[in-house]
This record gives structure tokens, C-alpha cells and sequence, in this order.
């Protein structure tokens, strides 16, 4: 489905004006993850509207870094905007509106082509969380495979059947890779996101020289355990970096 | 044939001032490229010229940082310029013009030494698509051997023979290795010549990890039939990456 | 321990105002590390009160790239604060009281989670010196593994139970990796513990190249006599980096 | 020998002031290798006075990325400086005389800690030369092992004799490998300098890549004939990318 066709027809009306501290978040996150390199010119994140959990924010179709407060766009969970202005869109939208549905704990969304994690999506050897950083990886990162759910593609997830089954194929865990693509990362709030997309791929650099140093042999990686109470107490702290992630992001004093 | 010599003898016509947005779009590839380290001081892109077929436009011997409008040479296909005003020329720009002379399809090229592609050339691992973004690869990226061409050289494409060799090597290809020297790479735009220029660095350094995680294992690459339908359709979207680059490079607000 | 619970009822006398010339110096290594990548939004520096060994200084919590010289508090061995004002502590301060309280010979120590020295604290491969700046790493750099010490947690040196195993764990050493979260160094001069930061982990970086390279084979590294003699002159010439490297996090002229 | 002692007795006459370019060119070349990370705090470059052989300029002990025109010292090739000013010099300025002493083809001279040429030093794998830019290695790097020259040491060139013995290792080479040190470099002009010591730590990187990603299988080095034509006609072209280096450097417009 392109940018601009069969749109005009339907009708959403907006959940009010989102909190100005969760767009100004939410800009952010795209420029902060822009800068550490784990967003390209395509990649893009979007949050859950504050008002109404069936609405979720999404920049028009930009380049992260150059994301501003007025490219930010309302869409509903099948992904129609509540008023685009004829702008164009991410032809990957349906990747959040079709997780929004069915996770109703996840609360921001990021696609990603983050170099590190693609050879991950291209072998069998599975992620595994290496440091605390990226305990969230014990609960498993699946890999999407495209050609199951679609046959032969241009790997883009570019309808709401595609989404559905990124979607299914995620489950309940925080990220899943997507096969000759990228990954897409899930979190509680936008913080926790950029944390864990941050780390997702820090970890995949570390776990490979890991395996190439020892040759296969033994890693000691984090206990379920030891995730799970890490996880448990992730909020704690993480806002010590996000300040200064965002302070950088957004040139401020 | 050295910068200056035997060229005031042969006099060649203008096909009259370019597209001032083509000539904006050059000076923007090589500073981009410049900036992605895919260029360093002695690489070069160039444009066919909107007007003619039978020119080209190309840098006077310049960095590709440093390059400016008033740089711009125009060149007829059998590399000599139109008015170089007495400036050095790239010593390998018969690259150029030879390239363009057997591919009409080919609107903008690319020579470059970037580090990640140069043990490709010198081993005899193929490169492989290891994701969308270089797609491109599937269709095969050969391996330029000099000495096949010309025996024992400096390496150095700079003479129309040698530049006419080159272009058989590249064929109907999107990329040639040039080895023990670099890599040449050819587009229909100059935005899609820099997105192949910098993933197949990338593809390179993600297809090396790859291969070593592995101790090779299989990867999955992707299909040729994925590859041709993302090549199908690359136009759409590469524009946004474009955009954001492009104002990096010319420091536009 | 949270950061602000039962604290209160402690009173701690402050050992005077620290040499302001030691709190720039703090302030500097910091920032210096944060700019070097050794320090993320979460790792911490302290130094030794220049007036009374009993005491240190570390930031509130901030990430290190933020500190400013009003941020710097006064804490005794047991890692209360002489006066917080108020302001959150880092949760793992205990690193810190509880090394100074066993070493004297320590007078500044970091806690990092620099990506290099990840690897080699989850598997078996000792770290070695590769060359003369990693000397230090001669005399031993043992590994703190937490669940010997305390069995599952969420990996965090949170009370002074904690510190005080890996104080027993880096014995005499002059750093100590943490498995499954980064590592611990400490140094007679902040100076000193900047360069030991930076080089602990180029050393991982360089050491596990060569390990790759040979795929087992031999390395030579550094003789332990050759360190020694490294070690008993390190001071000398240090202050030439140090000079650089503080004039650029501080942004002097 | 420490930086001030024993040096008072010596007098040595200057050979007048040096051509002022050439002093801007050495302090150019400083700030070159400091900003693409082949220097780091410690490493330093020296040219040979233009008007008489038996001098050269160094700077004094400074970091390389502070180095400015008052920085530069006249030294005798027995290392005695003409008038330091009662300034602290670099322990190492032996490297620079006793090069100079027995090469009369060298002009300018760099030692540095790049790291990617120090796994090289300490395994038994020559560099060879991957690409045209490296085309100087084929000549042969050997490794200096100050061990054998006398035995345990601080591994630092800190007298004539240790000056001496690292001349008669390089030989009539372009570089040499100090074991578990670093790398010192030669040159007929500080641009050919800068180039060979930008790449000699470039193609290690390169060479390395090459080696893991074969498994130690076929690798396609520069034949010895191609490097003999490309060092024959280096310096043509090299002055585009030393031109880009030198603005960026000392931010010339």
C-alpha cells in the first residue's frame, strides 16, 4: 500500500492532544537512537498516546534525526492517521499499530536496521544477554521469518497482514529480529526503549566477539535468575542516562 | 598519461550548463560519501550530464571533501574535458567515461577504496546480500584482476584501455572489485549511487562478521527473487535517507 | 538500600573543603572517560580526600559526562554522605568506600562498563598485557564473579556486604572484571586510573584481535619484568596525555 | 635519561631558522596523525631541518594534538637540542637521531601506538600489503625486539644505544614493529609520512580481517612488482589527500 492511496476514505477523530513532555520524548527517541547509530536514515519509533490506548504517535515519513514535535502524526491501531495533512508515511506503520493491539503492556515501539543485530538475523545462533545491560534479552529474541508468513517479498512489512504476523511472531517478548531486515524493539515507555534498543545491539557486537574468541567454547551468560531481577528493577537508574541521552539529542543546555 | 598532457590538442564542445540541482546533488554525493568513510582523499563520483548522454560531470583532482560547484568539470565519454581551465585531472577518470560509454543505464558512478570491501577483493569469498538495503549485491559483484588486463601496473586506471577493461569487468553488474585497490560502483541516480556505495561497505563488514561467527556455517542470505522485488521498488523511500544526508553534507539548516 | 532510605539518622563530620584543584581534577576524569567510551551513562569515578584518607568524593548520581564540580559529594568509608542535600546517590557507591577502606594505597578507583572488557569477563580467557600502556595488567586482573559472593541478584554492588567481596576479590590488583556487568580499577592518582581505564580496555580490544588472528596460536606478550619496570616509571610522562586529555573534556583553550 | 639532566654541558649551533612552511607542514602532520587516531598522547614527529641534514625539529614533550610552531625544537642527530629553553623533551627523541644518523633518504620520521599495528608485534604473522595505498609493506616491516638488544627494559628508547639498535632494525626499511610498543615510520616528506603512517595501521586492520575471514586460506597480497610501480609514482596524488588532512587539521577555510 503506498504512502497516500485508499486513505481519504476513512474517518478517524483524535484522542486529544498528546502530553507535549511524551512528544517532546518521543522526538527524542528518534534522535538520541539517530545519533548512537542504531537508526539510519529509515528506521522509526513511535509511543502509545497518553489519552487513549487506542492511539499511538508516529512521525511522518522523515529521516529520525530530522524528526520535530510538528512531524509527529496520531494514528489509530489499524494504522490510519487521524489527519496527516497529505503527508507522506512510513510505509512500515503497520509494525506498531498491529503490536499496539495485541500488547497491551507495550507502550513504544522501534523499528531498526542497527548493523550488529543483522548477522543475528541471518544465522541460527540465538542472542543471549551478555550483561545486565541487556538482561532483557533472556526472555528471547525470536527471528521473524517473512518468507513464512509471506512467500517471496521486498522484506517490508507493508500491510496489516504482515504486521499481524510480526506481531505473532514477537509474542510477548521485547524484541524480535526480522530475517535480511533489521529487528523491532518493544518496551514499557520510551526510556526503557531506547535502553533496550541501545543494548539489543551492544550486546550483539559483544556476544560475537564472545564467540569468536573462545571458538565455541564456553560464555557465561546472565542466569534467568539474574535477568529477572534485573529486569525487575530496570526503571531505577535508566533515567540517569536517558537525561543525558537527551540533553545530547536535543542540544539542550 | 599524466594530468596535463596531450589534451590541448583535441578540442570538445559543450552540451551547455547543467542542471544547477544535479551539479548541488554531485557536490552533496562526494561530501556525503566523504563523511560515511566511504570516500577518502583520493576516491571520485560522477553524473552523467542531464542534457547529453555523451557527457559527464566530474571533480578537477580534488578530495571529495573539499569538492565544490566550481570544481564540476564536464567531460565528453572519452574522458577528456570540455574546459578544464588548466586544473589536474583524476588520473583514473577514464573509469568514467568508459563505463558510460557501454552502459546507458548507468547514470552516476562511484570509485572508491573504502576499507570493509578490499579483503573481498583479495579473497575469493563472493559478497552476498545479507540484507535489504543491499539487495543490489544479488546480482553478483565481480572482482577486477589488473594484472588479467594489463600484467604488472601501479594499480592505477589511467588509460582508456585499462578503463574499457574495468567496464567489461563491471558487465551489466551494479559493483565491481577492483583487486588490491578498491571498488567501483555504478547507479541509475546519484541518490541510489550513494546508498550502494555505502552498503557495500556495510554489506561487507556485516557479511565478514557473519562468516567468522559462523566458521562457516550457512547464513542465510537473501533470495534473488526478495533481491529483485526491494530493487523493483528502491526508488521509494531511499529519498528520506537522501534528504538527511544530503543536509549533513552541505550543513543546510 | 534505595537511594534516600535510612540515611538520615547517620551524621558524618566533613573532612573540610577537598583541593579544588583535586575536584577539577575529578570533575575532568569524568568527563574524559565519558568522552573515551569508557564510561556510559552509568559509570562512576571517585577520589580520596586530599585532607583525611577516611574520606571520598564522588558525583550524586549523574551520568559522568554531566558532572560539574557541584555536584561532587563528600562520603566517608562506609558510604554515607557528609551532606547530600537531598540529592540521589549512586546505588553502588559501596564499590567505592569499600575498596579505600582496605587499600590504602588506592587513591582513585572507576567503575565502568566499557564494551571491550564485556567478553573477557564472561569467559575463560585471561586478560594479558599486549604492550607497555597495559602494563598494569601484568600484576593480575581477576574476575568478581557476584554469586559466589551472594548467589542470584540483580547484579548491582548495592550495599556494603557487596563491596566488600569485590574488595576482596581485587586483593592487590589493579582492577577486577565483573561478570555479566563490566569491571572495577583502581590507581594511586586519578591520572593514573584515566589511563589504566582507557588502556584496560584497548588492551581487551588488541588482545582479543590477536587471539583471533592466531586462532590460538602464540603471543608475546609483555614479560612480567618488563611491566615491573614499566610500572615504577609509569608516573613520568603520563601528565603529557593527561594534559591533552583533560584540555579537551573541560573545553580549556 | 631523564628530560633536563646532563644536557647543560652539550652546545650545539643552530643551522638557522627552518623554511617556516616546513615547520607549519610538521605541525600540520601532529595534528593529521592525531585526529585519525595513529597518535595518541605519546606518540611524536620529526622532520629533518631543510637547511643542513644534520639537524632536525621535533616538538617538545607535548601531546601531538597540541603541538603549534613554538612547540618545534632544533636537535643534533646526536639528539642534543640547539636551545629547549630549559623545556621538558620527549624521552624517546632517540628514535629520531639515530635514524637520521644512518639514513640519509629519510626526511621525517613518526612513532606511534596505533593499535591495530600492536597484535602485529606480538604474533609471528608478517603485514603484507593488502591494497596500492600500503604498496610501502611490501618492502618488509620487521619487528623490533628490544629484548635482544638489552633484555628487560621499560620497553621505551630511552638512549643512544637503544636508538642505535632500532636503526639497524629497521635497515633500509620504511617501518618497523616495536614489539609490545607500537611502530616507528619513515618517510622521504611529511606527506609521504602521514600517508604511510595512516596506512600502515589501516592495512593491518584490513590484513587482519582478511586472515580471520579465510581461516588463514589464500589471501591475494600486492605483488612485489605492483608495489615496486606504485612507490615509484606515490608522490603524484598524494598531495589531494594531504591538501584535505591539512584544512581539516588546522581548520585552514
Amino acid at each position: 500500500m503506498s504512502s497516500r492511496e485508499s486513505r481519504a476514505a476513512i474517518r478517524v477523530s483524535s484522542a486529544g492532544p498528546a502530553d507535549p513532555l511524551l512528544v517532546e520524548d518521543l522526538v527524542a527517541a528518534n534522535r538520541i537512537l539517530a545519533k548512537e547509530g542504531v537508526l539510519d536514515g529509515w528506521g522509526h519509533v513511535s509511543v502509545r498516546h497518553d489519552r487513549d490506548p487506542g492511539r499511538f504517535l508516529l512521525s511522518r515519513s522523515l529521516a529520525p534525526e530530522m524528526v520535530s514535535a510538528e512531524d509527529i502524526i496520531e494514528f489509530d491501531l489499524d494504522n490510519v492517521p487521524v489527519d496527516d495533512r497529505g503527508r507522506d508515511l512510513y510505509s512500515e506503520r503497520f509494525i506498531h499499530g498491529e503490536i499496539y493491539k495485541v500488547r497491551p503492556d507495550v507502550k513504544a515501539i522501534c523499528h531498526t536496521h542497527a548493523p550488529p543485530v543483522i548477522p543475528f538475523g541471518v544465522t541460527t545462533i540465538p542472542l543471549r544477554p551478555m550483561y545486565h545491560r541487556a538482561a532483557f534479552i533472556a526472555a528471547g529474541v525470536p527471528i521473524f521469518e517473512i518468507r513464512d508468513a509471506a512467500g517471496m517479498t521486498d522484506m517490508l512489512i507493508r500491510d496489516p497482514q504482515l504486521g499481524a504476523a510480526l506481531a505473532k511472531s514477537i509474542s510477548d517478548k521485547p524484541a524480535v529480529l526480522m530475517r535480511g531486515h533489521g529487528a523491532t524493539v518493544v518496551a514499557p515507555s520510551l526510556p526503557r526503549l531506547v535502553g533496550r534498543s541501545i543494548f539489543l545491539a551492544l550486546n550483539a557486537t559483544l556476544q560475537a566477539q564472545a564467540l569468536i574468541m573462545t571458538q565455541g567454547g564456553v560464555i557465561n551468560y546472565l542466569d534467568p535468575e539474574e535477568a529477572r531481577l534485573i529486569e525487575a528493577r530496570e526503571g531505577y537508574g535508566l533515567g540517569r542516562a536517558w537525561k543525558a541521552w537527551k540533553r545530547k539529542a536535543l542540544q539542550l543546555p
